[in-house]
């Protein structure tokens, strides 16, 4: 799938310390496709590449950006650093490594001190990222947001039209 | 200090299983008080009045709320219940209570399966929901988000002048 | 095998989040099969049809359901939720899913708050949880409960002579 | 407080290593005392009286009782081997003892192997221990079981009414 | 290979929950024979056989057992049950199940009150339960005694040769 | 009190990195006076002295000590490092330092190699200790062996009488 | 005592998020002080002031200095993210903060990514944080080096002379 | 590869208890290798052979090693032992054994008492322990040093164009 969309400005950025961390993010920007909300995504290292990635965050708003997502394992700074430069609503997702399951994961990005909020989702837990941009923007006061409320209510109404299929699937 | 901003709308509403997490909780009041949020803060239980937990979750956007901050100990429920029944972005607070230093609440919280993301915050991390809830409207299209980003970076200069007050002081 | 004893009215009811939990639960229907206990399986969502599982769990018990028997993982909220709006004794099934090996599921039930009791057992000990639903009738005062305290009481007997015959095996 | 009702029979053991367990252990029998549950309060050790636990255990029933509360902390064999003996749902609730918060004392209570149920409450939970029993009678077919069904529902219905009253002591 | 040692009388007794817990206690039983120690291996479950694990505790000293090793998983009751009753030295083998990594094991074992002692090796730790069972048999004062302690320090001598040669290996 | 028995040999080494640690290590000296077993105590500290540490171990059983008990706390290498010298069994004490209650004791004592047993008690169990080291004895074949079996059969008497008074006192 | 050593150019850089980590950090100045090697302390916060704290990193090397030592707790990312644009080694002291005892402090700083080394420390190990800054500085190959390592090997026989009169005190 | 670079004086010595470790602490060789720093890798086993252990660590300054990794898994106590007697900063590469992930060879490595550091890296991050040895080597004051800098500024541009390059990779 695509990485972005390419011909409309991105309004939300997806970021990773590594491609490697592709296939568990790439759940956010199939969920933001789904919604239609525009996006970026792209390999910004806090540890490979930290002027960029301060860069990257010092700028995200002044680019039309207005949420972000960043997905880290292990030591994972990345969502916490960019949380420091910007004012946007950081979600960050704790990516499962070869140890401890997503545990050092989760704790470095969610024990963020006060003054700096990361909003984490579970481990692996991209979708959930990519459905709280949705709401993010959803809560907005413009026509989008009104747009995205809607289909959010469709969602919720479908996933709970497949728990009833399952429900039935499982009692037949 | 005041639990809500009587004169004006609510945006945020600021719940908890009881009033004894308020002493964890009103840092997310006073967060929002210092940006000129409006917000209201209710004893909404999951486990002591579902009902009415469901029926302040569905309603809450048609109330006009934008964003739910939600604390809970324990087997927090609460925002995930939330999650659960409004479109709006809702924000997790880990209180933690006698035993485990609120690494159940943090689980409880975060673990969330696809479909209802909750931006959960670090234990006792009201102060950031705050401060969350406020990125969140920064991130809008209007007047206020313009003024709210405003406010959040001078917050975040405020934030490195007192780290460079800090430093000065340590080193005299 | 069946998810329902269809002749008959149901007297403990199975829940879970999805029929992708059925794996795991489905020994707990086994279980009741076993010793002639009526059961009901379906799929009640805390997550995804939050005011479908209220009404489920306030119902139960005028539906004839004297136990329910609830899975969940991650941030597990069925079994408590379940038991905030029931008079039933509910007990909650910890489901592990792809991270921390269901210890999250376990916290998120068993760390309920005084008032909501959830009877939590073993991660993934579905054929528990069944016999404790056959425990909880067997505790009663009728014909049928001092029927199936006989059978609990065989099925111990039993257990004692597998454990016998495996010393045996181990011994020859 | 009584730790029994003297002059009707017990329908609950509530059962510990220690009379040091007591300050945990007492709010089962309160809440067995609020509800007009007969009880029996004993220290029955695994460990130190190891015989006499088993006969207690599997003489339970024959005595008359019909659910057994037993608390224990860190390697806590109580339930387990009361379970194992007796045909009674046996209620385990782990004590917090000086290290780990109780992590220990729920572990070897909560993960019994198939064939023999424990149901587990919340660290130091027996208030919700002794609301498990309650549950358990309640979920019978006789005279008192519909009556501490009624109560059952008066008792969530207050627990409703104290969180509505927390909130409005909050928001005024 | 054997589980036990045939035409002479066992010293040490190797038990466990199930058979299915072999694979693991072998180790402890080629241990024993490596050092010409002998024992029996037998299945006795705290849980699924109370009463005669407690006769086997109770009796082991009397029919000559000098050590007991007992291997459990999970809620690991087997070990402290034994060194209730008995006042021989009991060496507990965590065994790992399908969850947690035999943590709850290692807890449920090692975490005794005081009075009760289990002597508790690594998860899995069956073949250094072997040892301590030979090093205890070699504390004491007899022949066999200052045989074992002389077998001990040649084990110990080839433990060193063997890092040696594998140094060697490494470097060549 | 002493921390050895002066007149008579040592049949026990207690040891610890460091006389902070003697108020948790002092039960197991207690113990071994109750038993009347000799000992002898001191400060040997396997990162502070560590030649010495090896000569105490490599030297202990040409002294005539029989068991050797070792306290440490924190990355606790004391137990496991005198276990590879001697042919003893050693007996490791956790002790509980300011951070983690102990379990990083633990895990250090406890997760030994195969080859180098440890015989583990509980974080801060050292009157166990002192107990497994007096089970240890009574394991021989000797009359010091024949009369601590003895006296330990006594003591578990004492501990059921113990906790007999206690049932007494809480029902009373 | 002082944060600094005045007149000579400082070899060690000490830095930490807020001067509220001074009280366990200061043990880190206090060693350099006892070794004789210069240092600066300040205060540079990675979530606070991180274009600074990046330069501070950039640049240490240029300035002269040659080891850094951070301290920080919670999500701890000011150690990662200094060894992420520094050639330096980077010692890192995980900080206890109000929750979880430190676990999440020290995942935050040992799990880097392959690339980015830190050197980490006990929670809470300021002191041996100053000790392995002087373990580098006495690697090295000048005379000061060759000053250190006399002074070191006189340090650990001070530790050694300690841990005997230690000794001496329990015995006697 | 080779496990030593044997033409020239080894400047860094890599150990671990066993052949086994070799999979993962060969990184640490390899990464040494690629900055042309000299090394010798062996086994040398803290519970194999305790006394060439502390042999091995009591020379290794006067050998000319200048640094030391040790990579340990379960009880872990190479790395601490020989940072006990050697004046060389000690690097402790915690290895992954079949249970706990390595948690327990984490904590076992890190958490050292005051005065004796181990420079501890990730759970079988032996890579980043070569790279530390590297950055101590290049603190120095000497041309090698000096060369070793620029190469390690070299290896984190290379780092940043990797990541630049996973970036282009993701994008297109």
């Amino acid at each position: 799938m695509s990485v972005s969309s390419e011909d409309r400005e991105p309004q939300v950025g997806i970021v990773m310390g590594s491609n490697s961390d592709w296939p568990v993010m790439k759940a956010a920007a199939e969920t933001l496709n789904e919604f239609g909300v525009t996006f970026e995504a792209d390999v910004v290292s806090a540890h490979r590449m930290a002027a960029e990635m301060i860069d990257y965050g010092t700028q995200a708003h002044t680019r039309g950006l207005r949420v972000l997502i960043a997905g880290a394992g292990g030591a994972a700074h990345l969502p916490g650093m960019l949380a420091s430069v910007t004012p946007l609503p950081v979600i960050g997702v704790p990516v499962p490594l070869a140890h401890f399951d997503g545990l050092d994961s989760l704790l470095s990005i969610v024990q963020m001190p006060a003054g700096v909020p990361v909003a984490t989702v579970s481990v692996g837990g991209a979708r959930n990222a990519g459905l709280l941009a949705v709401r993010t923007l959803a809560s907005g006061t413009d026509t989008q947001a009104a747009a995205l409320r809607d289909k959010l209510q469709t969602f919720q109404a479908d996933l709970a039209a497949q728990a009833h299929a399952k429900g039935e699937a499982l009692r037949s």
